[in-house]
């Protein structure tokens, strides 16, 4: 099997590569050869050296798209794009990468015609709704969003959904949440918070809070973001329908429930390195965001998220921090 | 005042030149210049000749907007588009039109900057919908379109949503109903013989219906949709809200219920005309349209169509016919 990923330099494009490589294969066959594209040179994971070929470019370029699906991969993860916050701040820069890409990536595959219609496998994003919200957002709820990077992520899925009616391809748009708890620095969206005040404490630092802790947020870990994906790659377009975005499980619960779970497993010490510091911008932000999804499609369609946000600490302390809490 | 036509040379770019004319300005302001843009020179209307700038052009070709928006007119009709028949068979050229030419007309106006924010009026169209539906669909139901051109206007409606939260312009989608009884020759939507089979006989010819006559459908006449178009362009930002795109009212009636207007109307002969020939291909397509809409939005910000079918009849004999049956 030929896998192509978009994005690969990225957070879950290096976790999708190591998830790979520690599977040996995808949906049961072995992986033949990989191919990743980023705008910096993605790293070949461990175990593929000798079968990636790796690419630096602007897959909204002209031709970029044409030559990374001449060899025809059987499945395509796309996820590049650039942020909430960076699409909002650059309108241009937003509207290249998030809908030019896969605009062009997904017109590369259709004029490859002969039959050929690989699996797409697309990151999308709960910013494609808006509010007002209803308690929980139904899988069949309006979307409205009240962000570029919303609006280009919504355009993503229906372009994705009439090509897979046309039978060009085999689309699936995963809707998902907020990815928590980030590894690394701090990046542009306005949700970094949500990692940072686990994060930082865990490693000793000090962590600003913008907004109030009766914030409620639907989070899921970065390695239940690469188990959607694996899995959206096992099922079938019979099994996914016409309605080709879905919005993933993941764990609703309020700040203060985080720094509950956080004091928990590493004590109140470390708790206490969150510093309430209100920002009325982000605040603001938030408050648009929704809260709460049923994702009752995601759920019987298999895709698994954790259960409760002890178990989300845990697996950045497994998967980042060598299983352990730093003293 | 400078209005802009797009598409000026279709039916209803035609009936709104003709309306503008009539009324003799916009919003109560004198039109001082008309720019009409469509694939075929645009005919001026009475009243406006030595107002007019027609062009024959390709709006989604580059620099043709940004060429057109440079004067800046205050209000932008954009009903330029391929119907729904074309999109489906020309795919490439569905998108163009559909796609491209709304994005480079917004860019174009986007970039003029400066303060600048035009009215831009889109006919998008109930092909946003996709079954399954309920009873009546609600203002807020979700657009899972199953056409390409049910997608294209989507996308369109997403990104003068967009376009208008940032403040480049203030955008409105109307979500057409099926315009019926459409004048001249059949076009190449599937929805065609809504009109044929009152037009044709009210013309002394046959008229082929290739579905049952349980078929429910909800109509407005070529007056109303200028009427809705006229009245978008007066509404204001803030009565629109963020949620751009509106479904506008209609007559909601089933098939038998045309032909007993018909037959009160013209009487039995000229509804005899009627041949039913089912066509299984055209029952399939019809069956995953949009029945009956709430439109609740729309008439509280006062859009109004007829009020029953015999009224939509009327409208044709009197705008088409002169007034008179033919005997």
């Amino acid at each position: 099997m030929h896998v192509l990923v978009t994005g690969a330099a990225g957070m879950i494009g290096r976790k999708l590569l190591a998830r790979l490589a520690s599977d040996g294969g995808l949906n049961g066959q072995p992986i033949e050869h990989l191919t990743l594209i980023d705008v910096m040179t993605p790293e070949a994971p461990a175990g593929f050296k000798d079968k990636v070929t790796a690419v630096a470019a602007d897959l909204a370029a002209p031709s970029v798209a044409d030559k990374l699906i001449a060899p025809r991969p059987e499945v395509v993860f796309h996820l590049a794009g650039v942020v909430s916050g960076e699409a909002e701040t650059n309108f241009e820069k937003g509207y290249h990468v998030n809908l030019d890409g896969i605009r062009n990536l997904i017109e590369a595959i259709r004029v490859v015609g002969d039959g050929y219609r690989p699996k797409v496998i697309f990151t999308s994003s709960i910013a494609v709704y808006g509010a007002p919200f209803p308690h929980a957002i139904p899988d069949e709820f309006n979307l409205t969003p009240l962000t570029s990077y919303g609006t280009q992520k919504a355009i993503g899925e229906l372009l994705l959904a009439d090509y897979t009616r046309r039978g060009f391809l085999e689309g699936v748009g995963i809707r998902l949440p907020s990815i928590c708890i980030r590894p690394g620095k701090p990046n542009l969206a306005a949700s970094g918070f949500f990692s940072g005040i686990i994060r930082e404490p865990l490693a000793g630092q000090e962590a600003v809070l913008p907004v109030s802790d009766t914030v409620l947020h639907t989070h899921a870990s970065p390695r239940a973001a690469v188990g959607f994906l694996v899995h959206a790659a096992s099922l079938t377009r019979e099994q996914i329908g016409p309605r080709i975005g879905l919005a993933m499980p993941g764990v609703c619960c309020t700040i203060a429930e985080q720094i509950e779970a956080l004091t928990r497993i590493a004590g109140p010490k470390v708790a206490a390195r969150i510093r309430r510091q209100p920002d009325e911008l982000v605040t603001r932000i938030v408050s648009g965001w929704p809260h709460r999804f049923d994702a009752r499609r995601a759920r019987e369609l298999g895709f698994v998220a954790e259960t409760g946000f002890d178990e989300i600490i845990r697996a950045h302390i497994d998967d980042e921090l060598g299983g352990k809490i730093p003293a």
